[in-house]
This record gives structure tokens, C-alpha cells and sequence, in this order.
């Protein structure tokens, strides 16, 4: 157990110690500290050697400038310059807010970017200001189109979030394939099988094995078909909106793998957006009514009287509640992984 | 078999026949008809007599003239007048195309409405724009959230509608639950099980059951909690940010059930989009990219050599070519439903 404001301080240091400006450095470490103290631990510092990984590389740019290459009143298309989503991606996300502040929404399409951590952190940023914030990505190709076996797409998250009054807002953040990579390496760990329709192997045949994507299996997307759908919207609007690279051409996250040759854009992609409540309606009637929502939603009727009926971001605010006083617990896998950052870069953990 | 021009032309006679003024009952049976065509078959002229119903049940004003009750340059936020999706829903689609023009993007939220029919016909028509379409709708109760047995939500279709260059356009158009009413309704017909996932009874235990929704049942959301969360976050930007009504309170579509008492929110509501793609990047170029997407994607390797890897809406715009030379197929219930409407108001089908 650590506290979330060491780690963070650590984890900007890291950062620092790669050769990007400060400020940045602090954006970075807020981001991958948001999703450990929300629980998502895949993306939090789990992920901070990786970034370090693709630096020495040479694949992220740790001194990017992002530019607007192209803009209208409500829209705006960036090119990341190479450096970390983790970045760019909340400063993309301020040109979408104040785009809605003047116009009513902002979108925002982002190219020649690298993983930018949870989704949520993006899209939440709209909520202060009374905005329902909308973020995606794409992502190293894990996932197989319905009947192929090739992995073409991504986990592609899709994230919606949307104030409410008294009640935490309403925070959507899923990948659109049936499991996240996440989910697999915990039931690797735990040496347990994986439910059906998550994986399959490298003929395409079902499999529950944990480790099937290492045999060359692929991820199944959500609910067959429909997940292959959004899976590919998300690219599409990430990627080929963009300018960036799509389906089997995104670079892969892991330093050890290439990227493709005749790569068809720049980098990884992403899609942002941010709309005025009252571009539609006054934001005071608008948030009543989400409380009336969720105060409805919470009532309906539960199969087991124990088990509770959830809004979306639900558990994730709880346990940033309990994290920030108790700290976060690292994985010995994860410390170890910090330990050695510590240790190359002469800091403290 | 019937032509589809024949079958138009009658479904328009009918909504004149029932008050709507001749503008509005061509765009409704157009409506209907691009339904039939694509093979949505439970979403056309299937559902003419439930239109009337609902009509003769003083719950669908057919002479309704919508209003902008409130904009931005890339917003707005329109009352239907109680008049039907089909009618309202293309005519908002051409706000928010008008809007994009001006700022880049163009977003219309609607309340006091009925069910506007399948959304991809309302997205598409921002393709011939250059345009990226969305459509999205609440619906009548039928759903229930993850760890519930209450229908709290309906089966809230999302459309995405991309433009591409030599190939069809990329339209996602799905249900946010695991399978829509109408695949349920098939296996009733053929007297067959269903498959597991996508209905439970009504104390919320897995059911294969075909008719288990008249027994109380409900329908499962897609992939379990992140279609609960897709679909919620269908309903709030379709019900909540326009003033609609939201989760149990959507007004059913049959006429024999009578909306709740107290509320929250005026008829059923929609949302929708339409994004200028070259307010992103040169339109000629991300349609060459869209083809090499969709040219990729359906290279991808198969699992069985003989079963071919689709793109979103393929199926539908093959099926489109062949039933308007062919004709349209009627299944013998709703070949009974139309001649007894002709019946009733003395045309001929």
C-alpha cells in the first residue's frame, strides 16, 4: 500500500527523468494516477515502464508540441507531435471545452498520439463545467472482426460522461471488446479459467484459456457482432478521422514489437468531444432529472436482495473515495517494475 | 412478394388516411419502406397498423408541427408536437446537416415524440453530405440493468453512419440490448429456443425461452453491464438532455398499454448528429482511407474459408439491391394486418 500522493510524485519524477517539461510531467502522472486510485490498475502505473519502454525506443516524444492542423467553430484535428496521450489528450480536451463554451459542443480528432491511460479522465473533464464529455481511442489490434481469426482491432474504449445534481455523474468507461487485456492477466495470476466467449485461439475456435493470446489467439469483441461494429466506429473516428493509423496497422504498445511498414497514418488515434448541457436544455432542470434517473435506476427491482443495482461509474467513485485516505496497492509484479525505474533514475519510491 | 414502389404508395395512403399531411406521410412511408428494403423487416410496414393505433388511441398527432425550442449554432433542442419519429426524426436530421454546414458539426435533441423507425435511415442522410450521421433512440421499457428483473430500459439503438469511396458506406445500426424484440418474435414463429443471454424470466434467472417477455420476462442487455451502460447512456442523451421521458416512463409503442401516471418528461425522445468530414481532415481523403479500412477488414484472415468477414450495413445494402427489383416479402400476419387497414379506410394494397 501506497500513498497516492507519493506515487504520484514518483511517477512524475519518472517522467521528468525521460526529459519532459514538467508541466507535462504532471499531467502524465495525474492521468495514470486517476485510473490506480479508480481501481482500473491495468492502466495506471502498472503502464509507467512501459511508457518509459517506448521512450528509449525512440517511439514517444517526450518534448512534443501538439498543433492544430485543421479547425472549424466546433471541431478541431491535432497532430501530437509523437508524444504520450496521457498529454495531449486533457489539453485536446480543454480546446473541446472551450469550444462548446462558445459554439455549444467541441470535438476534437487527434493523430500521431500514443496510449493516452483510462478514457474516463478525458471525458470527466467536461463535467465542472456542466458538459457531458465523450472520449475513445484505438488500440494495438487484440480483437478478431466477426468469423476471422486475425486480430484487426483494438480494445477500443468508449467513454460518456454525464453530470448529475447530488448524485456522483454517471461515468461510462468500457472497452468494446467482451474483456479487457486487464482481466485476462488477473485470471492468468489466479491461474483460472476464462468465462466463454471472451477469447479465442489462433484457428478461431472457442477457448477459455487465460493465456491464448500469447498461443496467438485473439479477443472475442462484445456480444459478437455488435461489438465488431463499435469496436470499428471507434476506430474509424479515432484513426481514419484523424489521420492516424486503423484496424491492424495501430502501433503496438510493447517496445518489443514493430510497428508495420507502409504505415497508412500517424501514431494512434483519438476522438474527443465536449457539448453544453445548455446548448439543449438549463443545466439546473437537466441535472434534477439525472438524479431522478439514478435515484430510479438504483430502486428497480433486484434479482438478489443483497446485490445491488450499480450506475455506471458507481464503484469506481467508491473506491477513489477509500484509496485517496488508505492508499494504492501495488501488485509485487508492479513494485518490483517501480523499484527498478527507481533505481535507473537514482529516485525514491 | 409485393413491389416496394406499390407497398410505399399504400403505406402513404394510409397516414393521409389518418390526417397526416401528404409531405409528412411520404417522408413516414419512405421511412418505413427503407425498413422493408434492408431487411429490417419488424421495423416497417410491419408496424403501419401499431402507427394507426396509436393514432386512433389519441397518442400520435399526425397534423404535428415541430418546433425549435431552443439552439446554439451546433445544437438544438426540438418539441415533436406529439407527432411521429418517422416524420420528425429525417426533418431534425436535416437541422443538425445544416448546422454542420455552418460550424462543423450539428447536434439535435428531441422530446414529445414517438418511435421514428429503424435509425439508420435518419443517420445515412448525411452521407450523400460528406457527412458522418448518428441517430440514437430511447424506447419502451423492456430491458433490465445488470442484478435487476425490472424492464427499466428499451432496446435503444445506436446508428453510425460513415461515408466511404467506391465501397457502401460503414452503417452501424444496433440495439444497445443482446438481441432485438424482433429476433425474439422470429423464434416465437419458428417455434424455436433462443439462444443463451438474451432473456431472462421475470425473477431474473436465465431463460431460452422464445415468449418468455409475455411471461414477464426481460430482455438482456448486450455483453451484460456495458450494454446496461450503453444503453443507459442511450437513454439520457435521448430522454434526459432533450426533456423526454427516460427509463420506465418511455410510453409503450402498443396502444393497449396505457403510459405511467406523473411524467417525468414529454413522449419518447431522440438524439442526433451529423459531423462535416472536412472539418476534420480533406473529405477525398479519409473516403481513400475508408476504403483501404474496409478493404483491410475484409481481407482479414477467416476462420472458415467459406464464410466471408461483412462490414457494418453490408448485408443490408446487398438485400436493399435485391428486394427493390424483386419485390418485398410480406409474412402472412402482416399481409392480413395491411389488407385490414386497406379495408378500413377503402384502398386498395
Amino acid at each position: 500500500m501506497i500513498a497516492s500522493n507519493k506515487l504520484r510524485q514518483f511517477t512524475q519524477e519518472v517522467f521528468v527523468a525521460c526529459g519532459m517539461p514538467l508541466a507535462d510531467a504532471q499531467l502524465a502522472a495525474d492521468v495514470l494516477l486517476e485510473a490506480d486510485l479508480r481501481g482500473i490498475d491495468s492502466h495506471g502505473v502498472a503502464r509507467l515502464s512501459g511508457y518509459v519502454r517506448l521512450h528509449e525506443a525512440g517511439r514517444a516524444n517526450m518534448k512534443a508540441n501538439h498543433a492544430i492542423i485543421h479547425q472549424t467553430p466546433s471541431t478541431a484535428t491535432i497532430d501530437a507531435d509523437g508524444g504520450l496521450g496521457l498529454v495531449v489528450a486533457p489539453k485536446a480536451m480543454d480546446i473541446a471545452i472551450e469550444k462548446a463554451t462558445q459554439v455549444g459542443t467541441g470535438w476534437v480528432a487527434i493523430q500521431h498520439s500514443n496510449h493516452f491511460g483510462i478514457a474516463a479522465y478525458h471525458a470527466m473533464k467536461a463535467l465542472p463545467k456542466d458538459m457531458i464529455g465523450i472520449s475513445m481511442t484505438n488500440a494495438s489490434p487484440l480483437v478478431a472482426p466477426t468469423h476471422s481469426k486475425e486480430r484487426m482491432l483494438g480494445t477500443n474504449p468508449i467513454c460518456v460522461a454525464i453530470p448529475a445534481g447530488t448524485h456522483w455523474p454517471f461515468v461510462l468507461d468500457m472497452a468494446s471488446s467482451a474483456a479487457a487485456n486487464g482481466k485476462l492477466e488477473i485470471a492468468q495470476r489466479q491461474g483460472k479459467d476464462l468465462p466463454k466467449g471472451w477469447v479465442q485461439t489462433k484457428d478461431g475456435q472457442p477457448s477459455i484459456q487465460a493465456d491464448e493470446l500469447k498461443l496467438g489467439g485473439s479477443l472475442l469483441p462484445l456480444g459478437g457482432h455488435k461489438g465488431y461494429g463499435l469496436a470499428s466506429a471507434v476506430d474509424i473516428l479515432s484513426g481514419v478521422l484523424s489521420g492516424a493509423n486503423f484496424g491492424p496497422w495501430v502501433p503496438p504498445f510493447v517496445s518489443f514489437l514493430n510497428p508495420l511498414p507502409n504505415l497508412p497514418g500517424k501514431g494512434i488515434g483519438h476522438f474527443l468531444g465536449a457539448m453544453r448541457i445548455d446548448a439543449f436544455r438549463p443545466a439546473d432542470d437537466f441535472k434534477k432529472q439525472m438524479d431522478t434517473w439514478i435515484e430510479r435506476f438504483k430502486a428497480s427491482q433486484r434479482i438478489d436482495a443483497e446485490q445491488e443495482v450499480l450506475i455506471p461509474g458507481e464503484p469506481e467513485f467508491r473506491l477513489k473515495r477509500i484509496r485517496e485516505k488508505e492508499g494504492i496497492p501495488l501488485h509485487e509484479s508492479v513494485e518490483a517494475d517501480l523499484q527498478s525505474l527507481a533505481k535507473k533514475f537514482g529516485l525514491n519510491l
